[in-house]
């Protein structure tokens, strides 16, 4: 079913995924976009759901991943205020990422302990 | 068409995909992966094709991807003694994460370019 490709395109879908990456990198952003799309979060609940995130690289990460407008923050004006972190709308489209990443993460985990 | 899942489900997804990115971490994995699948290259083919990397971090992330199987180290007794570098075929089963990958840095680069 596969058709060959050009060299141009091999270059091409090669600078997107470097591009993609440039924006996803690192350990910890998908997972905590898969954690807030799961449901919206306070940040200490992201702690508890992505095992592992420090509270200094969580902040870091959410700020990145707000700034990509992937997740959004929302302040309400309680007493005291809460933060609530959510997906954002365009997140959505990083839903077959996650999805083959997360089926090549299960086939691996299996490969690995036989 | 979606269908729902379960919280089990939920936390299993994130747990796959968080030991899919401990193999997979950093930015360079991905596209050294990608510019071999392309074609079976030398170290400093896959430097020009992977922009950016330096030589340190090629070799680096080299001897990573061999312990996971996912690039085999040809060596042939020519002189000087030539190394390739190739995909292995457990490297295919990145095929679908590199697409979603792909398709998404494409989309992602539109969206910032307006």
């Amino acid at each position: 079913m596969e058709t060959e490709i050009t060299k141009t395109e091999c270059t091409s879908n090669l600078k997107n995924v470097i591009d993609a990456l440039y924006v996803l990198n690192g350990k910890w952003k998908l997972p905590i976009v898969l954690s807030l799309v799961n449901s919206p979060k306070r940040f200490n609940e992201i702690m508890k759901d992505v095992e592992g995130i420090s509270p200094k690289i969580l902040a870091q990460e959410l700020k990145h991943l707000e700034q990509n407008e992937l997740v959004v923050r929302n302040v309400y004006a309680t007493t005291p205020v809460s933060i609530v972190y959510e997906a954002s709308p365009y997140s959505e489209t990083l839903k077959d990422v996650l999805r083959t990443l997360s089926d090549w993460g299960a086939g691996h985990r299996k490969k690995i302990i036989g």
